[in-house]
């Protein structure tokens, strides 16, 4: 018998039917004899729709007072489902995040999960019950409804799962696993079978948008397997299986090609060349709670440095205003915004151990004319930046290269 | 500085202009120096939707999973209430009947409230400001989320006023008051200034829904003076005041007319006389949850009776199953139901010391050719059963025999 934590997503339990689904689905897992938590996001279209109502009221509403409205979202689902749960014969009990004890700071819409009572879940489970939680949301010290922000739930889920130390944590989405790149980008993309917990996370910080990035942090950190699956499959099929261990991955180099489209570039040209200058630079940047990506600083001509580093979109207009009065201060020659740009990395804890990875990708890029702008590179990761119209060209090419349509791929 | 509870129902908070309008309300009441206290129930029509897509999986859910299902509509609300008011420059918070300990019993989707922990209350009162708290819901001594039914945001104001001692308990509702009987059957009928619990109850419990029984109960209970008032009105009107004393209201024998058109009539003929038959007859009927309202057993003639009670309509046909069984084991002669009656009553504290009230009231209903099939009496109040088909003839008629159009009604 094992004990295994399922999250569904939004669109898995959107309507009634599918709710429905997943109950048949839970109960599969039941009758095979296993101990099922169930973590559920809102209906899809239900978040948003709470937001509307907000914002109507107030462009910028309370945060304190966000959280006490979107929380509804899951509470509702948590609902429905136990009661399908019932009706298709399983007992079942539901919980929101404040009723278990999902004790987090008070970050209000970004809170982080400090600790789960796992005693009320234990009981149940004990008892033969289906438990059926709502993802996305917690409580603080003083009983403040808080919630982990958009995606909150797969953190939720994997937290259950250390918490219960459960035998495997299942991420149900619309998606049958986690693929070697985009399919809709490159249609000779692959699924994996398996991927390490650090290939995930670049990838996931990447833009793969299959799983939350604090979700995987967390599993990674108490080395819950992970496993993600799709919840429109009619039988469960593999999935991708995220672990700790690397056997049989060696052989691999690459793992994954990721992009990320949500960016923008910000350059300072001509910036008297001092100590001190990334963080004069990226000091106020940082104050204003904007989050850096890439940061490059090239070297110094004439006395004089230019500095490179990039956003998040929605916070170009922010960075780049912060960045004028900056430059200024600082009597730069001039400041540069750019957002019709892409990043695109590749992904492979075998790049460890196996050196010409980065010069192999630069080559393959400079044979279809593609310019790299900025380059950073990690343990597992290249990434270069490039002009945002050679995404696809881009992609492919690395995705032939690194023969990633096989399921053994050399360098 | 007076403490106020305010009650505001779903559709004074239908939409997100009308939740600007209370928030602009209650801005002016704190304006005026009072402290206030705001119990909001769930949007018009939120309510109806939770439970469509609960019976959209299953006509007969889990009561639990229920009661957190249509919890949310409310916690809606109080976080729309609270941006709303914060807009308005306004401090607010909000709280679920969770987070304020409103502790009830766990009868789901019927609880009881059993206490309310005042001391967050009292501490944001203190700080300066406006507390929007969650109606109609609460939380057991296992931490289940409990329901006190439709209409409990009434009760969950009243409670949280008697907790707290207020000055007055506010219910806002669609209507600008109590009147004399429903102004619809009568455009005669009057607003009241004033009205006693004892009056309000049975008003209430005879079909005129303004408030519910229960919050008037524990209003008359703890004394707290309650206001009816309407959120329509641009400028604050008196409402009806509804309190323990009944100075003023001496003069009054009669405070008005109330009637009901959702009961159904049931008679057992022909039963064999014998000490305990109204409890043969009435056991059943109570183990299977059934309220009977009015009793009537007719004086025995040829050794045998006849026996009448009126239900819910909405239980007539269960009732007269476990009826049928009964009158076979008893020997009695038939079972009959009717529905098409309706209960009038005349409701006044006035008629304690003045005797020939029911007499005037058989009097005029003879007169209009209405015949009457059951009468009952209670210290404030007579309530005949007539065909429904008199309903606006037998109020009308008796509105004017009782000069209830005008502020001092003689008998």
């Amino acid at each position: 018998m094992a004990l295994i934590v399922q999250k569904y997503g939004g669109t898995s339990v959107g309507t009634v039917e599918r709710i429905e689904n997943v109950a048949r689905r839970v109960k599969g897992w039941v009758d095979r004899g296993n101990q099922v938590v169930v973590v559920v996001s809102a209906m899809s279209g239900e978040t948003n729709r709470l937001i509307g109502l907000a914002q109507a009221i107030d462009p910028h509403p309370d945060p304190r007072e966000m959280d006490v409205l979107v929380s509804t979202g899951e509470q509702v689902t948590i609902a429905l489902l136990s009661m399908a749960l019932q009706k298709a014969g399983c007992d079942a009990r539901s919980y929101t995040g404040s009723q278990v004890h999902i004790r987090t700071d008070s970050a209000y819409s970004k809170a982080r999960i400090l600790d789960i009572d796992d005693a009320r879940l234990r009981h149940d489970l004990n008892a033969g019950r289906v438990v059926v939680v709502a993802g996305f949301q917690g409580v603080d010290e003083q009983g403040n409804i808080t919630t982990l922000g958009r995606g909150g739930s797969d953190t939720t889920a994997v937290a259950i799962a250390a918490a219960l130390k459960a035998d495997e944590c299942q991420i149900y989405t619309d998606v049958d696993g986690v693929y070697t790149t985009d399919p809709r980008v490159e249609p000779k993309a692959r699924k994996l079978d398996r991927i390490t917990f650090e290939e995930m996370l670049e990838m996931a910080s990447l833009g793969s948008k299959v799983l939350q990035i604090r979700a995987v942090e967390f599993a990674g950190k108490y080395n819950v397997p992970l496993r993600v699956l799709s919840s429109f499959d009619e039988v469960d099929g593999e999935g991708t299986l995220i672990t700790l261990e690397e056997d049989g991955v060696e052989a691999a180099k690459i793992s994954g090609i990721a992009f990320n489209r949500d960016e923008a570039k910000l350059t300072v040209r001509g910036v008297p060349d001092q100590p001190g200058v990334a963080y004069k630079i990226l000091g106020p940047i940082g104050e204003a709670n904007i989050e850096v990506d890439m940061i490059v600083q090239n070297i110094a001509k004439d006395g004089t440095t230019d500095f490179t580093f990039t956003v998040h979109r929605s916070e170009q207009e922010k960075a780049l205003e912060i960045l004028r009065k900056t430059a200024e201060q600082l009597g730069a020659r001039e400041v540069e915004a750019d957002d019709q740009i892409v990043k695109i990395s590749l992904v492979g804890v075998g790049m460890r151990s196996h050196a010409g990875i980065a010069s192999k990708m630069f080559e393959t890029l400079a044979k279809e004319g593609i310019n790299i702008q900025m380059i950073s590179t990690s343990e597992i990761k290249v990434s270069v930046v490039v002009d945002e119209k050679y995404l696809e060209l881009g992609v492919r090419a690395l995705h032939d290269a690194f023969g990633l349509e096989e399921a053994n791929p050399g360098a």
